[in-house]
């Protein structure tokens, strides 16, 4: 039975695109010698729809968009992940998380998700209702298993394991099934690919029957969808591989004598993808949202390089604008690591002081800050100025300005509201300063573009006169380590303490974080590629007042 | 039976200080002959604790806190609402929303939560298991049953109807009770007390016992909890009633012959109920993150003022400052409106000129701005940098600026992204404009203290010379209608249209809704008073392209 696979990337809403997509997609599989054809999640309104679930018309315009690709589906059939609408007499949710077989001109059966995912950036069960199993279809003498994404995550092992009351392999277990397919919308973090290849290959085993895994790519929001589709055999393994990050329309035969693949990615490969993730987020995110230029304010550091790098791969050095913004307290380095960096990425650069501005500032100000000393306040001014200076440029000529923000500033709250926080995207926002460093190299990794000056120089906001990130900080691998302690696993202080952290530092941090969680309900969206980003998926009290 | 009810304002994750309410509470009601005290819903770790329920000790944490209290409860027992910890033999989620029976310095038995709120700003699906029925407790000869918030709106009447496939007060339709017990943290919007009234009313005929519905009071975040705790006899009606928006504690026999009260909200209620939740939220977000002083520029506008007059009362005149800030454009009323405000609520006021730093600013771009003509980007650069001046005078003096924006601006993006947007708390972001004016005559409901010109006069971002709302808005009115049916209602174009708008307003309206998504994504939290806010409870995608 040959197999087509389409790896295809919708836009959340966008129903009339997301329908030529996907007969787009199924007439070239078909004519690929494709005999069934298997879309992603959602893949008819795109994934998440989060509230858009809400409106009124929504489901059923999804509804009619379905009915009219299911009329050009004809001896192929294809299994489309769309909206299910609940019958009015049926309780519960009013919808379904479903997949439609469409065949000869109509949607022939529906299949439900059993296990709605309502944690992480997850939030299913505030719209759908739960199916008790997953659907078995009998086409062509074949036994064919129908399950939606996180229907097959029910592994002991996983930490998922303990969230769900039932487990629809097992429920399977005794279909004697000759296809298990799944239908997703996974979004991507570091080192997802190791472990959903093991559970996937190990629900093949479960089953002894191959498995087709079919998931979207592209970005949305906040999220990632890697692709990387593949189908896997009992005996045999991975037996076919599709790319990650990037559209893409395969057919295999899962009953021929197949090629073991031996990809599996080792840790190596991680930063590769980082970079191809961040890539399509921010391609996607400026795609969908109508941007083709991108604007980036530039201080002569590593994270403002990155972005600046990745920008350019994501949206073409042509597109791209670097800014410096040096003020009276700005290093000589910091202008011309700027302009060293947008020469070697051959991007458009220029360069506004903001020491008059600044002064006119502090002149209007001094009436009220009589008596006062200098602190913070003027720093902050600084930084917010230069975000009316970006967000000028960004109104004017209609660019995305991207900010730079890495995980463990935003963490601590070594950022300024309103000011190098302004921006339409955050790039790099859900990596830690070290993992900064580590994809710096990586975009050198064939001869400098990053200054190796941004790369060597100590860290340092500039906002007063020899300032270090040091200085008030621990080192960063240091403070990586305890953020990643207490944000992603959600260990106490003394649970720290006892991994042989300082306690003065990691009492320090954790007051940090706790205390900026006001900054980050403000901070732009941020492209999430750790299994806990700050975004839709964490979401703290602002205030509160736990200590622990 | 004597009930004492404590209608107590605890603070997110403050275990100790909630340890001493409670017992302190807990105390004054066995003072006043309290046979059987109730408290709040999760009254230990307070409520909402969202993602704090994730953090590695906070359940433990709340667990041992309890055991504290528990050992200071002897003859008189209390209900008190907190997290039960699942057994780890049990499968689906580790934490149950549960209240404890404390009795003779133990927890003798607890109740869980059979219906857990998953839409709007609710999210216990994503931390809790629910229970398949309530607690009944036998106890002095009496069947108490035992509820929790969600678990008694379960009326087929409302909205909430269709969301769950079980029926709580079904259950306990068979069970003989005397009392049914509901401990609540249910937030206030409009008019949500007579929806409730008529609810509890109803299970109290349903079971044919007397309802003590015992709910919080206080804001946390966004939401505010409006107390306004009673008790209903089957045939007598409401034979208790607490205050709304205030901390209260208080015994009432229910077997003594009662009063019987007829205190239904009306609608010439609501302004005053509307003012006193802002005040109380704008209160407690304060006193909760440590401010005692609150900044905010005033426009002489109507938004402004209103808020200028709720901070005051909520915080003390004299810890409000009040900022002018005219340019080149603004009208002399601006200032004189302002000022007049200023001195009938006798507080600190300021006024900052930024003419000359807008001119620095737009001096130092006017070489990348060579040949473009003067378009919203010079709009914006004052906007933004009266944020600037606002958050240099927070940051210098410690106050929580608040922002100034209401619901028809927010929602159409007539406001400036790190200009007015700025700010720590939104104060009336969940009010319409009309609803913005008729508060603003209930607070001059004993005399001038909004200026009646401010009230008067047409509404104007004074960006640009003459500008006014209306020149590029429909009229308010109509906005507002417009919007309650497309945000609140989730009515499709079509659907609004058919109710009699001008199709060309509202699909220009709609655009601008579904287009500024991104700048609600980085509002300041906003307090909520309506069925559906821009905030915690609605949560669009960003970047999205569903029309209709």
């Amino acid at each position: 039975m040959k197999l087509g696979l389409a790896q295809i990337n919708t836009t959340v809403g966008d129903l009339s695109s997301n329908e030529a997509i996907i007969l787009d997609a199924y007439h070239r599989l078909v004519k690929q010698g494709a005999e069934l054809v298997i879309f992603p999640e959602l893949a008819v309104c795109g994934y998440p729809p989060r509230d858009l679930l809400l409106k009124s018309r929504f489901a059923t315009d999804t509804q009619e968009c379905l009915e009219r690709i299911a009329k050009q589906i004809h001896e192929v059939p294809a299994l489309i992940g769309c909206l299910e609408i609940a019958s009015s007499k049926e309780k519960g949710r009013p919808l379904y998380n479903a997949v439609a077989w469409c065949e000869a001109g109509s949607i022939q059966s529906y299949g439900r998700k059993c296990l709605l995912p309502n944690y992480d950036v997850f939030d299913e069960e505030r719209y759908f209702e739960p199916a008790k199993e997953p659907l078995v279809y009998e086409w062509n003498k074949r036994r064919i298993g129908i399950t939606i994404c996180e229907d097959i995550w029910t592994d002991e092992s996983i930490q998922t394991s303990k969230r769900y009351c039932n487990d629809p392999i097992e429920n399977l277990a005794e279909e004697n099934l000759d296809l298990l397919v799944n239908l997703s919308a996974s979004p991507w973090y570091i080192n997802k690919e190791q472990s959903r290849q093991n559970l996937i290959q190990q629900v093949s085993r479960r089953l002894n029957c191959p498995v087709a895994y079919c998931n979207s790519v592209g970005g949305n929001d906040e999220l990632i969808f890697d692709g990387d589709s593949f189908i896997t055999h009992p005996s045999k393994g991975i037996i076919a591989q599709m790319p990650k990050f990037e559209q893409a329309l395969s057919t295999f035969d899962i009953e021929a004598s197949a090629q073991v693949s031996s990809k599996i990615e080792c840790s190596d490969s991680t930063l590769k993808n980082m970079h191809e993730a961040l890539i399509l987020g921010l391609r996607d995110y400026a795609k969908k949202s109508n941007f083709t230029k991108g604007i980036i304010g530039l201080s002569g550091g590593i994270d403002s390089a990155v972005v600046a790098a990745i920008a350019a791969e994501a949206l073409g050095a042509e597109n791209i604008i670097g800014v410096a913004m040096p003020s009276a307290i700005s290093s000589s380095h910091s202008v011309s690591d700027a302009e060293a960096l947008a020469k070697n990425l051959d991007i458009e650069f220029h360069s506004i002081p903001i020491k008059d501005s600044v002064e006119s500032i502090e002149t209007n100000l001094a009436p009220n800050f009589q008596g006062l000393a200098r602190d913070v306040t003027e720093e902050n001014i600084q930084a917010r100025l230069r975000g009316v200076l970006l967000m000028a440029l960004s109104n004017k000529l209609n660019g995305l300005l991207l900010t730079t923000g890495n995980k463990s500033e935003i963490a601590v709250g070594y950022c300024t509201l309103y000011g190098d926080m302004c921006g339409g995207l955050a790039v790099i926002s859900d990596l830690p300063k070290m993992q900064v460093y580590a994809l710096a190299k990586y975009i050198n990794r064939n001869g400098i573009i990053i200054p190796q000056n941004t790369i060597d120089k100590a860290p340092s906001a500039e906002l007063s006169p020899d300032q270090k990130d040091e200085d008030s900080l621990p080192p960063y691998p240091v403070l990586d380590a305890i953020l990643y302690h207490y944000v992603e696993e959600g260990l106490s202080r003394a649970e720290i303490i006892e991994l042989g952290f300082e306690s003065d530092i990691v009492n320090f941090i954790v007051k940090k974080v706790d205390q900026n969680e006001y900054k980050r309900k403000q901070a732009a969206p941020g492209l999430k590629i750790s299994s806990l980003a700050f975004g839709i998926g964490r979401r703290m009290p602002i205030v509160q007042k736990y200590i622990n």
